[in-house]
């Protein structure tokens, strides 16, 4: 069952639970505020619902909750980060800070991160770019979770990528994991009796299928765009973890500290108003969204929207008449 | 029917068709070399089958056979050029290069184009960093070819996006287009035919279908993975025509001047030996290959592979084997 939170109540209790962690009271108010923002913008599995799990890493010590990225080298416009295992929000929002701070010097930062944890929902950082009018662009590795395209087992990394435009009327911004469907939309589906509006996997016989349980049980889930998705996965992984001087995806499965402990990240930050001024980077960006939007729809009371465009209507809307949450998941913080 | 021409013949034959054209001698060498590689790497539909094309739109004036691409500012690690609507691939080649220039000096180098023309193969540029031992990452933008998720007319260019890793055995690299798949793959199955091996667009009742034919009449051909493609191509279409201060896929449709007329361009440069080491960049890509080539294969005989393994193979047996080419196509060439 679904309930309503106001914002600031649902963060002021995640906060509480990250203080009781061990977390400072600084620090757990930046995290609570990540979590919460996630899930009022309609990202609840990747904010409240992940409140618990990051207390158990934090118990098992695969997060390290004191720790603070150090730097490893400069070379320039990037800046390359040993993230200690610390907080993965922490750590990010540090990451694509600094990156920005480089690019008003360069045009473009670039931030790597070693050594990090899971740094929730993506998306944050590609916000918090275009939120000082900047362009970003992050992503992560992960530990394996996906078939490499033609193969079985899972040696793959779902490795969610970002990109993030400025704009006044609301941000353009595209938060893609390498996989067609997460594995909680397999779950989530399979628990309303409900097929998967595409093929998501492959069965027990290798066929491809809209069933979510059969392709829970092989973990064959689908690259996005089949061999394209998979290719892309494997160069998200090789990039971050060069340019980190960290580990890539075959290694943080031998690692085994919880999902993506000890990944690899990239944070770019490009500055669009010293290219043509901020007047030229905003008539692009509109020029975009009403192309995109005015597109005649493929079915009658069909609606095209930007990318980006419900989850900045999600936060307008639940921070106006409270956030909607599981019940269960509520209870299980307040027990936190 | 398809013929075998060894690699010189063919660079000689088109450098003829482009000096022809008007073109300086050194120029057109460096054009025919890079039409003739990728037709070598197994990409004839962006080598040799479009050198006619090119021909005839120098002729239209829609590419300026002479021009050079012109510097419009300097950010410091970002360069922005006009393409001065210059020969696509003198133009890229020349913004590849300056950003691996910048990368040495700053670890990462952007460089836009503005105002450019058809780059051809997009994976050529990508090649070119990973041949010095950088990593490279560009796309274009295009004019709309696919419509946006969701729409039944086409908004959306499917611009290329390139990503390339150096490695001695062989670099990994990635060039996708944001649509499953091309036209020109849809009128081979057709001409064969042949069925696609996935749903590759909409059928006139909207319809997902793997028939070539009807989705060619509609033009809804299928972003890859859905709503990702969409949202990916809709994000590169922004960055590029923000940061080199150039025409969005919307302004390319309203210039009409063939395809890629006009359109904006992005290419990144980092290197990797500066993070930890040449050897540690090897060791990553070489173990990221050894873990996707050894996965279990789904089907008996099956094979994985990793991102631009076959193309690298294609082009060590063609260049001892010679270039396999439509006869008709050859024939074309010969007649300009």
């Amino acid at each position: 069952m679904m309930i309503k939170i106001p914002f600031e109540k649902m963060k002021i209790e995640i906060k509480r639970v990250f203080i009781s962690t061990g977390m400072s009271e600084e620090k757990a108010d930046i995290c609570a505020q990540i979590h919460t923002e996630t899930t009022c913008d309609g990202v609840a599995s990747h904010g409240i619902n992940r409140v618990a799990r990051f207390v158990d890493y934090a118990k098992k010590g695969w997060v390290d909750i004191d720790a603070e990225p150090t730097m490893v080298k400069s070379l320039g416009a990037i800046e390359i980060y040993d993230g200690n295992r610390g907080p993965g929000i922490l750590n990010a929002l540090f990451a694509m800070d600094k990156a920005m701070e480089i690019a008003k010097t360069h045009g473009v930062g670039i931030v790597t991160l070693k050594n990090t944890t899971h740094w929730m929902r993506g998306g944050t950082y590609g916000l918090k770019a275009a939120d000082k009018g900047l362009i970003g662009i992050c992503w992560t590795n992960t530990e394996s979770c996906m078939p490499a395209w033609g193969a079985k087992d899972t040696r793959l990394g779902n490795n969610p990528f970002v990109m993030a435009v400025p704009r006044k009327k609301g941000p353009i911004i595209l938060d893609m994991a390498m996989s067609q469907y997460s594995y909680g939309k397999l779950q989530t589906t399979r628990l309303k009796n409900e097929k998967l509006p595409f093929p998501g996997g492959f069965d027990e016989n290798g066929v491809l299928t809209r069933e979510p349980g059969p392709i829970e049980q092989t973990m064959r889930i689908l690259p996005t765009g089949y061999w394209k998705g998979s290719g892309f996965a494997i160069l998200l992984d090789a990039l971050a973890a060069i340019m980190s001087g960290g580990l890539s995806t075959n290694e943080i499965d031998k690692v085994q500290e919880g999902s993506c402990g000890g990944c690899s990240q990239i944070f770019i930050a490009m500055d669009p108003s010293q290219v043509s001024g901020e007047g030229y980077s905003e008539k692009i960006a509109d020029g975009i969204v009403e192309y995109v939007n005015t597109s005649e729809p493929a079915t009658e009371d069909g609606q095209i929207f930007y990318p980006g465009e419900n989850s900045f209507k999600n936060r307008q809307q639940n921070m106006e008449q409270a956030i909607p949450v599981d019940d269960g998941v509520w209870k299980e913080v307040i027990s936190l």
